[in-house]
């Protein structure tokens, strides 16, 4: 019995109350006022003799059960508190893992910058290496940057926290927003280039890369839902394979190029694209946006620091060294030998495959490579499906967004966020067709801005410290870091405006005035349902001072309606019928009911020629209220419930909608007395 | 104030009753119990004292406001019970209202069956004449046995009514069906056949056939929304001009025939098709199905006999006669013009179209020709949904179809029936691309069937009589029309079977079916329900016993909930909260408020570490409630409402499920308790 094992987690029973009898009092004062029943039913079982505890129950027959039985099968076990896990992992599962996101992007964003320059022509090229060495710089500066922040936050620096605190509400919401589109786009470009490096082995599949796509992200939110054990060995080999295989292939080609080996290249060559346009400081910064998305994912450690083992932030600091060599070298790596093989970019082919075949041809290893790949882009995927739940789940918790994100499933993962996003990126793989190249333009802005909000939310948290001084390298480092990514951000959003950085400029301030506005709601409503102590203790002291009035609708009189005038007079002293009547005779048969049944309790008629009945009625309730001297009005709704659940749609709906009106009007409470029929 | 006019509808009010005060006793003995209480608040206005009466309200300001007055432009003022008109029509304007569905099918009858005999290639025309004497004698073997009918039942004999009365209800709802799917049918077939006659006229409209069908169809909902009086010119005019422009024509093209007139009339030549089949007896059977489709619609007097003047029973007869009369003219005379020119069935033309090309060439008169045409199939889809949605009325009122089925809207309309009418024939039409050759065979099936019931009907209805030697005659003319229709009923089946009527007897058996449930799930339910008097009367007499049982679910201590409490004591002297921790420590945080408050209500706590709600709190209710005896329990569910309906969905509907799955335990009241937010 799970619950019972860790009884660390749950609040201790007092000591002294008996395991048996009705009311028990123990030795805590209040005890007397808190009922322990004990019973042996399930699927509630006492715990100790204070409380219930429920366990779980499957449906016992019918459509329902297979439901469950499929359900436990796909997702599995449901988990209760005790069995939230909480691992620490070394520095080679935790590099693995974290930087996944960062090392996959080498896949596309060599590719992305070149498809770029190719628009001028063979001149294009020329810009390659600048373009190329400006990403590695950025590439070092962030890296030192977030090396910062992960001493300043050692339980974990994540964006929205370091801004909030230290910027404020509303830079905090843009730049919760600017994160939650850069985890969709993380998945929708790396799902899609994942694909595309499928599609580069099997051309065959091409067609189909869309439906791919969304399959694949059907099941990693499968997965998810699940519950997934991220430290697991399934997700440390994709990360290593691509890695290995990467510097094996460049360790080949520089070989090649430097003729350290005998081999004899054979690069792929397809058609290189007309100059449509010259070659502008503009468009060399264009490419340089589109490659800047290199640097995604580079805050992943910082935001991931509690699951290192100790000494947490020594170890994260040396795993994120690591993770900004690797990734260098991989990205520059490529870019180089791109450029040696003069390799143009093509839909159908990425980059990083037609680099694979020019050096080691349609080889195993070729396949491997594409395979390893694709891995690394699914796993980095993976940590987006970790990065905006979590995400969600803050900004449920501090009332940003709906209470639903907050709720935890069956197995302890977040539920609505990972559904939310299943269906976000399916929808954006859908309709940019799997394309990463038009997907690219809304992941560097979110990325950059992330960044920026990041490294200058850094800057004032140095200068808020008391002892400053003792910090200023730290503030100029971050310094460089927020003004280097907020030039890159500006240039990105200048040069992909037209290309879809525009959307990222409309969605964010929507999302923030939501945002916003949910927080105003519930603080709104916080506020006003708050009972204070003392309030509460002066209500408790007053007595009750009055009783209620009943009012029932009778549509006609039979068992069901008889029953709630019965109830209305267990209920209340002052009891009043109602009918409205819609065809012209209905009234009148009524009343003679009425007076043939000796009936005592009042009866107001209102004759609705123009066959209206939920206006009327209630219409005369609020008179009737009014009346008697508005005292706190029950309106006792006879409902009957048949047998069958089809049969429900037999009949109107009166009465939810009566209830929905009627919950408008302060001061009256809606009561429902189900007449059960059993055929 | 149309209410007051017509006080003759209203029940009057007994003398005596002042107009003024609070509780009146008037002459009637019962009147104490009745509370007649006067008031000058609208929307509610007294007559006399008794009463209430409900006047028609107008939303005040807002979106409201503005789709009412959408509305009222679109559909017109609401009309109360006491505007319910009931005009008497003269013999020519009944004919023109009661015959448009029967004279409008002369304008595809010959069409339909040509297309089949021409299969046959050219040697398919010698079968024509046969196959038009056989329909003619048809014609007037139907009408005979509908004259009958007319006799038999002089207040209107439907054919769902003669079938119940004299066959019972399993054969009286096959023929509810029947008649169903020929009214449906009706309007599929007449739309589509006007549309075609446009489109012969204005072949360029063609290819959008489908969308001005489905328009029309639109536009006749609405009309019917409305609520048509159809004794209007509107309604004459299109008959006559059909009924006089073919008798021109017809006339024309005779006389150019046998040479009376110098006319030169230029047949109109498409392209004979090849012969695809021999001409079997199966084929020209066939040709007779589909142009017996000319009799769609014969019965609509003997069903329309209250609109006649006075003597109803004999204007009836003679306006049948004539309509029988018009009918088999014209008809035969498109058939023998047909067979005389060899006019061959197109696609792009109709028959009726090319017949008047040939004797008129492209005049003004044959646009004429073509607007009567479409005009006549118009009104006939007119007069479907009158009698639908009025079939459905009287089904729904013998409890075989949804109540909703029943009710009139603003215009005293039946708009259920309406607009179920309106979405079907849409559906249809979309489907069978407005297309008559492919909705014919799905026509006649259900038409034939409904005559073969009827005449069937009649005959029992003539053996009942206790003086059924007086009506030999009767009984033979009926047989006579119940074998001949069973005849064409049984062809039209076979021959049409594999081309669509197969759907017919597939969609019969299933709507049978479902009226049965439905019917039987009706009367289940008033079974159940029924109180009769003397029971009544037994109840009121026994003293109220017992008080009622109160459980409070509680999520947090605040005025909502603390609302709840307070309602709960003021219903019931035994009150118990419950709380359902979802989350680890929120029990005992409860637990602890409620102590510092001194509350003296047993507080229950359910510690759910599955994170479930639902479940364990309704098992604990059901604890509670068996352990105190099974008391009349109630619920009072806390609730707040928002200040404004979009921020209903920050709030999960845990109040709405809860209510849901306690409606299901017997002896348990829900009552949801409001508290207001403001802001």
């Amino acid at each position: 019995m799970p619950f019972a094992q860790d009884e660390s987690e749950l609040p201790s029973p007092s000591s002294g109350s008996s395991s048996s009898g009705v009311t028990v009092t123990g030795s805590h004062p209040g005890d007397r006022y808190v009922r322990y029943v004990p019973a042996n039913d399930l699927p509630l079982k006492p715990v100790g003799a204070r409380y219930y505890v429920a366990d779980v129950t499957a449906p016992k027959e019918g459509f329902g059960r297979l439901l469950y039985r499929l359900e436990r099968v796909l997702i599995g076990r449901q988990l209760s508190w005790a069995e939230a896990k909480h691992e620490r992992l070394n520095k080679v599962r935790a590099l693995a893992i974290l930087s996944s996101d960062a090392i996959s992007s080498t896949a596309y964003a060599t590719e992305e910058a070149l498809r770029i320059l190719v628009l001028a022509g063979l001149v294009g090229y020329s810009a390659m290496l600048s373009v190329g060495i400006a990403i590695v710089l950025l590439i070092a500066i962030v890296a030192f940057s977030y090396s910062q922040t992960i001493m300043a936050y050692p339980e974990g620096g994540g964006t929205y926290h370091v801004t909030l605190e230290n910027l404020g509400k509303y830079p905090g919401l843009v730049a919760a927003s600017a994160l939650l589109i850069d985890y969709t786009m993380t998945v929708a470009v790396s799902i899609s280039s994942g694909v595309a490096a499928v599609t580069s082995a099997f051309p065959s599949l091409y067609p189909y890369r869309v439906e791919i796509a969304v399959a694949a992200i059907a099941f990693i939110t499968l997965v998810n839902l699940r519950g997934v054990r991220e430290s697991g060995t399934v997700f440390v080999l994709p990360t290593y394979a691509f890695i290995v295989s990467m510097y094996v292939l460049l360790g080949l080609g520089f070989a090649a190029w430097l003729g350290i080996l005998p081999l004899h290249p054979h690069p792929v060559r397809y058609p290189m694209p007309e100059a449509v346009q010259p070659l502008t400081l503009f468009l060399i910064l264009r490419a340089f946006a589109s490659g800047s998305s290199a640097l995604t994912g580079v805050e992943a450690i910082a935001n991931g620091i509690p699951i290192f083992k100790e000494p947490q932030t020594r170890n994260a600091r040396i795993t994120l060294v690591w993770m900004a060599g690797i990734l260098a070298t991989i990205f520059f790596g490529i870019h180089i030998l791109t450029y040696h093989f003069h390799l143009v970019p093509s839909d159908e082919e990425t980059i990083v495959s037609q680099l694979a075949r020019t050096v080691v041809g349609e080889s195993p290893f070729y396949y491997f490579i594409q395979a390893a790949t694709a891995g690394i882009l699914f796993l980095a995927a993976e940590t987006a499906f970790a990065d905006f739940p979590r995400l969600s789940y803050l900004l449920a918790r501090d009332r940003f967004l709906p209470h639903h994100f907050r709720f935890q499933g069956d197995r302890l993962a977040f539920n609505t966020g990972i559904l939310v996003l299943g269906v976000l990126t399916s929808l954006l793989v859908i309709i940019k067709q799997a394309s990463v190249t038009a997907l690219i333009p809304l992941y560097a802005v979110g990325a950059f801005s992330a960044f920026t909000f990041s490294q200058t939310g850094m800057v004032v948290h140095w200068w808020r410290m008391p002892d400053r001084h003792r910090h200023i390298h730290s503030m100029v480092i971050n310094g460089i870091g927020a003004v280097a990514t907020g030039i890159a951000t500006i240039v990105i959003i200048i040069t992909k405006f037209v290309y879809g950085a525009w959307m990222v400029i409309i969605i964010v301030p929507l999302l923030v005035a939501m945002m916003a506005a949910i927080n105003h709601h519930y603080r709104s409503v916080a506020e006003q349902l708050r009972l204070s102590p003392i309030e509460l203790r002066q209500r408790t002291k007053r007595p009750i001072r009055r009783s209620t009035t009943a009012v029932v609708p009778i549509a006609s009189l039979n068992r069901a309606s008889y029953w709630a005038l019965e109830y209305a007079r267990m209920i209340a002293r002052d009891v009043t019928a109602v009918h409205v009547a819609v065809e012209p005779e209905s009234g009148e048969i009524l009343r003679k009911r009425w007076e043939e049944a000796g009936l005592d309790i009042p009866l107001v008629i209102v004759e609705s020629p123009y066959r209206e009945l939920i206006g009327p009625l209630v219409a005369v309730i609020e008179k009737i209220h009014r009346e008697k001297g508005c005292p706190f009005l029950t309106v006792v709704i006879p409902e009957f419930v048949p047998a069958h659940w089809w049969e429900r749609i037999l009949h109107t709906q009166t009465a939810w909608r009566l209830r929905r009106v009627l919950s408008h009007i302060p001061d009256i409470a809606i009561t429902g007395v189900p007449y059960h029929l059993v055929r």
